[in-house]
């Protein structure tokens, strides 16, 4: 694959920069940037403005972008997509969109390795309706294992949440397999999945998976802050109840003040003036993953990734450094160099050698549930990046060997 | 006060366009759209990032905006502001938030002039909660009748939410003295204010006012789309349940996936990554309404209305159309045209006039029973609008008076 630095704008000013923080959001390509300014600049009207022919077209744009994600998903209908502002906004929707399906003693299941987005609005919504959150064994490879999950199930089971990649370990799951095993046990256990971190990177075909709901950010896949997306097979998207009311969504009030009538799917569920600037910003961010390919982008980060385990494998920098998933076929790399915070290691890498990688806990709270440590260095590849940076990155590794005489 | 279309971009390529629906959304200025889009460009990290300088920076233009937020409503502390993806998302947070604090019996009372934003949240409230959603009467001039609601209030009630000025009608109600009122009668009753047509308009000094809560859209001010706040006193704002669990706000969860423990305001409130990109915008949508001063802005369209409620009587408008607020001292005209159905007359606007105005219930359901009409049109006048467009506009509503003759 080309060098794909030129799309990213970010590079223009400052090409000494190495990001490898695509986990938590990637770098935005110059079409959404320019898509959204000149929306802004020339039309900028709301998209509930049906009466004139401005809003008129910004509500085709929504419908576009809609239609484009459908596809993208492979989705039945477009009426399956709802934009929200991210991917904890969607989750929450359908946490406490299903708060009356879940009852007294029901069972959610989910992993440790969830990020917070997608263990905490379960853990609420369990509380809430005296239901329990449990979680499945993982594999070695940190995958959710197959045989404790079958055993896990029961008549109790109600939702299973599960993300696609984990955020900080970069484990990857086999939708369409975990999926199978529960819809064999019980076709009505609503399953969702966490996309956030596979959206951008591997191709997701709902029907194929046959997944119930599926939740991701726009910014994830270079796109616009702001935005993010739930997808739902359309009777159960039916069922939720909405999380925002208000203008759109809503097509009567009656004069009791406690009668009401909504709108239809999927404005039924997108109370209020969409955001719609980012909303044609996705369409961009769509297109270009469509130009440049799902499968290409998988193969080329997986690239990247083997060609930094072979690094570290060369250099010997297991001596030093702990890496915790090396074997997983995700761009992702977790590891902590022994005897030093992770926040001492992060500064020293952008301060010494402007690469850009996340410390701490990555939003995975349970993390220590499964490696045994709170807090880690996140490097995450993307196709803005390429193997000279990487060799980069093993040159700064090396350097935390005698970390405090670097230092200091 | 000088022209301000220069400010407008959107007039660059299309000067012919007579924009009146600044109720819906204004139209963004430039600094705004630029900040977003250097941002995007230079930078466009995740603010949870702080493990490296950029991620630190974009956490930083949030305080910055915070801060600037606090000063421009006159908060006490940064902390009371939340920042969300607009008002419909502020307004659901409060009324979900406060679900612990109502109980079987109690009443919250709002006005029928209420967007639906700011009528639902409170309905579903009170249906799930066992409350009541009462109306205060209104006044001629649409405004909160104080007698009526001195005698609405009562031991029962819990919440008073209602909107600075009206969505429709542009009724503004005297924000001081109904907070008063209730406070007088009993300072625990919670006084919430849907801001959304207010804030960029007139000042609103939520100190001086007393009030607990308010909402409102970045949008509706010259900014970004998908962004809002609520402001809320400290103590109050506190005792809120989020509507978004997720990333940033949560600090622990438990092994038992049962407890967990969240930040502090302001994030707790602000689960999910944040709509930097826009956060951005909002700082410069801030700056430009202090530049140019809230006074001044208030003052020039004031007299854009008074030079429209002049033009109408000189040209005896009245004769065929019917006016519902001329008397009314906001730039928001709502009208309708004897026997025609007020769509075609938007349409006929922005064909014939390129005057783009609304039609309909604008998300106002129960505007019917106030006016006795269910639709109406809305053309609201804002600071990038001069009174040779107002000329314009009275010569399409003279043409009016033979619609049909005119349209075919």
């Amino acid at each position: 694959m080309k060098d794909l630095k030129k799309y990213f704008p970010f590079y223009d000013k400052q090409s000494n920069l190495i990001y490898f923080d695509s986990s938590a959001t990637s770098l935005k390509i110059k079409k959404v940037i320019d898509a959204e300014m000149q929306f802004l600049t020339e039309n900028g009207t709301n998209p509930h403005a049906v009466d004139y022919k401005k809003g008129y077209q910004a509500l085709e744009l929504i419908e576009q972008a809609r239609q484009l994600t459908k596809e993208f998903i492979n989705a039945k209908k477009p009426e399956e997509i709802i934009f929200t502002s991210g991917t904890t906004h969607s989750i929450n929707l359908l946490a406490n969109g299903l708060k009356k399906l879940i009852k007294k003693g029901d069972e959610i299941i989910v992993t440790e390795l969830e990020h917070s987005a997608n263990l905490l609005p379960w853990i609420v919504l369990a509380k809430s309706n005296g239901a329990k959150v449990k979680k499945v064994e993982l594999n070695d490879d940190f995958t959710i294992d197959i045989d404790s999950f079958k055993a896990i199930l029961s008549s109790k089971t109600k939702i299973v949440s599960f993300a696609s990649i984990s955020n900080t370990i970069g484990a990857k799951n086999d939708i369409k397999l975990i999926t199978k095993v529960i819809k064999d046990f019980n076709k009505d256990i609503i399953v969702h999945v966490d996309a956030a971190q596979s959206i951008g990177h591997i191709r997701t075909d709902v029907t194929d998976l046959n997944i119930d709901f599926m939740s991701w950010s726009a910014h994830k896949m270079y796109g616009p802050f702001g935005l993010g997306c739930l997808y739902g097979k359309y009777d159960l998207l039916n069922q939720l109840e909405p999380l925002f009311y208000g203008g759109g969504m809503s097509l009567k009030i009656e004069s009791d003040l406690i009668n009401y009538s909504l709108a239809t799917l999927p404005e039924k569920l997108e109370g209020g003036t969409p955001n719609i600037s980012a909303i044609v910003g996705f369409i961009e961010s769509i297109k270009f993953v469509n130009l440049i390919g799902l499968e290409n982008i998988e193969k080329y980060e997986l690239e990247l990734k083997k060609y930094f385990v072979d690094k570290v494998k060369e250099n010997n920098l297991e001596k030093h450094i702990i890496f915790y998933n090396l074997d997983i076929k995700t761009p992702i790399i977790l590891f902590n160099v022994k005897g030093v915070n992770p926040q001492d290691i992060t500064n020293f890498l952008d301060d010494k050698y402007n690469i850009l990688v996340r410390g701490g806990a990555n939003c995975a709270r349970r993390i220590e549930g499964v490696i045994n440590t709170k807090i880690a260095i996140r490097a995450s590849f993307g196709i803005n990046n390429n193997k000279a940076e990487i060799d980069k990155f093993i040159e700064a590794l090396k350097n935390t060997n005698s970390f405090l005489d670097v230092l200091f």
